[in-house]
């Protein structure tokens, strides 16, 4: 793989913006392998995702922000730059659920996440075995009382092993605003319904009650509102009558390893843009 | 086609149902082509759908349901019988919106849907030629107040038609409790959502603000509830930050056509049971 | 709608052609409105749909080409121009079967496929009161006779209707080689299987007897090599032992309607850049 | 779980099956928790699954089929019976890829495979630690000659193991005809395309050259013919020029292990008939 940085541009709609990027690159020596934009028109915002090589990029590091503040200044823009030889720190919290953990671990052994992973955290300690068999760190933080101990030593973990980004693989714990805060656009989770349809407890009992035909599973950032963060990816599946409540969990299991898989590598693959409550998911 | 009748049972689960019914209907003279059956272990009723030739059947049609009535009794069953050869009279009601008469003619033009098309009825006159291309009375009721007049002079189209069962074929008025209970169980409406998320008005808009990843239409029998009743069909597809309302609009355009016609047609082919606020859709 | 200029650009893969296009566009007071881009890696050819508006653009359309010549010569770059506002004569050919016809129409009044409809074309005289409905002349052509004699009066009525762009709506005849050259690239077929499984006649009957779970639809460019054309379009959906030959064509006709129009709008809003024989379509 | 039987029936179309097996059933103390039949009335054949606990059912196993034998002689009917109580012995045979085997591992571990894995067995010897981590014999047989040594091996420990049924979790072997009439209808293959297109080596380079905008997967029973065998399950995912080869198939993976997962459930859960080169699968 060759080493490429990634622009995540959004700025007040307006021309030139698509001219002048491009020659910014190309001038500093990066050959552009990937562009995207969107024009959201309604709220007339302009997203760009630009993906170029750094083989023979003139500009380190340290110095690429300030050889690109006055395109950004005069466009009013916001900048997010990455690059993909930066693994993020990554954390997987989970509970007694394995299905979710499980896919992503032999997602991650296969190659097809682009992370460090750092540590697995669980208020159960069932997936001890697991964590060891792939060599990852595991923290068993039992819940022992209602007074918020629990989260304070799970964040301590995260930050002693730098965890910079976190995915809630059916963690059935609902953070705090504080911990929420303290991961901006950091956290995803798998919410087991086609969000925003059965919020809250038991989705799939809901589905059962209301007798739909089709199932979903919603991934979504973590914000301090409950199930109601930008949605990166969803995806459903057709059911009937003859689905119990436990086949309609069973099935919904495939759905949500599926969902939470592709979320998190668009997300890890710097492909995601939030925009207020959603989310721009280049391709 | 052969003639056949249908049954369609609904009794408490118990023993010796399944082998009762088709003793019964074979002993008579009934050939069975189809037999589907489900049990919901949760409220613990049986449900079956049983399909006969009615060649060398003893029973004529007004003798059938005296015939049966012991079985019927001794599990103390829902009995809900019907013959192929009945052909409904069906009305379709339609706003503005062409897409979901446009497909319903054509369908049963070419042949799919067993029904008689007694009447088309709208608040707008813009379907008068379509109706007229394919020879259906078409009636323009125009909303003139808001006294319920105009409902009163759809139901009095409805009733000289000897209308049977209604389509609302994006319908874009409510109907009063008094209506609805006139056709209970007989009036299928296409909502533009996948229900239950964005009940209400304007659902593509909602789904555009909460930046949902993929949109849905529900096909439902309308009950004094709105957007409450028993979903016969539900199907979604994927949309993206690139979707405008309007885009949305045109995407689901197509979801509620496909929607609508499959849901017709298993009410049409006597293959939905409702129980309660759910459907079994027999295949 | 604003009008625009949309330029499909092809070129072997190398650094400069996103910035210096984008320069190009803007520096000469167009404003880019979409713009995306593709690289093929085994092929190494670069390929980019670029859209921008004309208000404030300075070259009319006789000069554009002239202007861009040198970009388009230094980057060995093949280029294809198209405008908003030109719609192209359309002709759909159709046979006895309906539904693609009755879903292009019904789209077209609806405003969705920017073409001008010229002329509808068939071997069978069933569909002239259809096309009578919508005001477009229907020219019936019966095959009479084995020698290539309809295929040419086919081919006066598109001349004399100044056709640019054709779709087979199950046209049920194959085209000639000299009728295939006479419109390169500019006729799109619809053949009812997921190509290339099951080419050939009677594919609904053939995916019967291998027993398939899926059926497909396929439309495509058509070239002289049947079924073997560029693929613009392709969807399923699942079927089962159930599904007789007759079940198969039914759910196959709704795939048929989907799939054709989904192709035909791509093409008509000039998202579709064909290279050898396989298409990029552009979003 | 309630302890139940399940019979396969198929026979010539006839009246009287259905009441006359439901009455056998019923009169002998089996409660039908489950019945579904099917009748293809291409070859006039009827097919039905009937599921009915065994609490109060009067035939010990030795007896029921002596007491089934005169219906079955009746209506010239085959009849395979199977019990809920009875876990087959399954081996599982993989390669290098460890997508299929991985998953199957999780879902067996989580209670939603019924079988006994007896063994796994592989020509690499790379899932040796899954297999343990999991409790399940390993047995690696390397590729050391082409006289067919190999294969023997194979099916030694196949037989020393006492393994009933098998699943190809991509194992890359082709296995040889005495091989797999050793388990006539009990190996069940996934193949990494929809059958039948692209048959053969390399379907995703297939599907990259044709330029399919859908790629599927099939699980099928293994026969003499390679790719030829009864299909018991297919799915697909939409795909488009921006997928390379090596897009195509990581894509294609999470569809082998949805597949393959479905077909091997299904036909552990009784719920598969074959007929012909076709199968019939309940649900």
């Amino acid at each position: 793989m060759t080493d490429t940085a990634v622009l995540l541009l959004s700025c007040p709609d307006q021309t030139g913006v698509v001219a002048t990027v491009a020659d910014f690159v190309w001038r500093n020596g990066g050959n552009i392998i990937d562009a995207e934009q969107h024009t959201d028109h309604t709220d007339g915002v302009f997203f760009q995702r630009i993906e170029f090589t750094l083989a023979e990029f003139v500009f380190a590091r340290d110095r690429l922000a300030a050889a690109f503040a006055p395109i950004a200044e005069r466009f009013d823009m916001h900048v997010d730059v990455r690059y993909s030889a930066d693994r993020p720190r990554l954390a997987i919290l989970a509970s007694r659920a394995p299905h979710c953990l499980v896919d992503l671990l032999a997602r991650w052994s296969a190659g097809e996440l682009p992370a460090d992973l750092a540590v697995i955290v669980s208020n159960h300690p069932d997936h001890a075995d697991l964590a060891g068999f792939y060599g990852i760190p595991f923290a068993h933080l039992p819940v022992e009382s209602n007074d918020g101990a629990q989260e304070l030593r799970v964040r301590a973990v995260l930050e002693s092993e730098r965890v910079e980004r976190l995915v809630l693989a059916r963690y059935m714990r609902i953070l705090s605003p504080e911990f929420v805060d303290a991961y901006p656009g950091r956290i995803i989770n798998i919410h087991h319904s086609f969000l925003p349809a059965f919020v809250g407890a038991e989705p799939y009992r809901q589905a059962s009650e209301r007798g739909v035909k089709v199932i979903g599973a919603t991934a979504h950032y973590v914000t301090a509102d409950l199930d109601e963060g930008p949605i990166i990816e969803q995806d459903v599946t057709r059911v009937s009558h003859r689905h119990s409540v436990e086949d309609l969990a069973r099935a919904g299991r495939d759905l949500e390893v599926a969902v939470l898989a592709r979320a998190v590598r668009a997300d890890l693959e710097h492909r995601v843009l939030v925009w207020g409550n959603r989310t721009i998911v280049f391709h």
